[in-house]
């Protein structure tokens, strides 16, 4: 093979690949803070997914995802997000520190066929951009496969 | 005095009685649980507030609610929502129980100038009707006093 055949086909695996990876990469939630606030919980030390999820759990959704947290069916287009945040507790208070990681659901059952119809993603600390799952979300789904009944998802909505 | 010219005037004044109190009084806020979060805490046992204010402290607000808590002025129409929920550890992870109460701020000038421009109720549990507020808030406004550089709000936004 000649050298700019070789650069071409080069090129165009790593399009193809690049492509590959937009198609099923999950978009960073814009503008979350205002969607539903679905619930909250607490990881202390000691528990076992305290690294890295030690902190205070809040769960938002957008719409379509309240009525799935209502349903346990949820339509393409859904998206939770799981916020966590450092907490510090003093005087008997626990109150809110520094943003961990944004963690997010994307519902496209076509897109993620291997992982129950969903997308999942980790934005580090502040970051919309800096990714932390690698694995194409099997280490979130291995978690969530428990949770089959209600579509994969932990979440209930309360009143 | 006779017994009907008496009637007729106590129960004139039990109606401006009751008029003045609807005048004053704080609405339940209808559909709060799809307002902005604004934050959460957890106050502990132990806790100078504990009762009755032990648990999860969810904080919401309205639009122009959530406008104040950027600025830490606040105008007519803000209603900030406290939603207090029970909670319980095991295994290291803290997770929400029955709500207490719904404790409520509603922001006008005019109606509320003895307790800083703000109206203070509180709605026991679940109920949109039992109140618990019985000196026209002016025990919460003994407390919130100390936030009068953010406009009595302890409340403060975060991205």
């Amino acid at each position: 093979m000649n050298h700019n055949l070789y650069n071409l086909l080069l090129s165009s695996l790593l399009l193809v690949a690049s492509s590959a990876q937009a198609a099923d990469s999950v978009d960073y939630p814009d503008g979350y803070r205002t969607w539903t606030h679905v619930k909250t919980m607490v990881l202390h030390e000691g528990h076992p997914l305290e690294n890295p999820f030690l902190g205070i759990h809040h769960f938002y959704g957008n719409e379509l995802a309240i009525s799935g947290s209502k349903t346990g069916q949820f339509n393409d287009g859904a998206v939770l997000v799981f916020d966590l945040l450092e907490y510090t507790t003093q005087d008997n208070a626990s109150t809110e520190g520094d943003r961990v990681l944004v963690g997010v659901m994307v519902k496209d059952n076509a897109r993620y066929p291997s992982t129950g119809g969903w997308g999942f993603e980790g934005f580090a600390g502040d970051s919309q951009s800096e990714r932390l799952v690698n694995d194409g979300g099997q280490s979130c789904f291995a978690c969530h496969a428990s949770q089959k009944d209600n579509d994969y998802v932990f979440t209930h909505w309360r009143d």
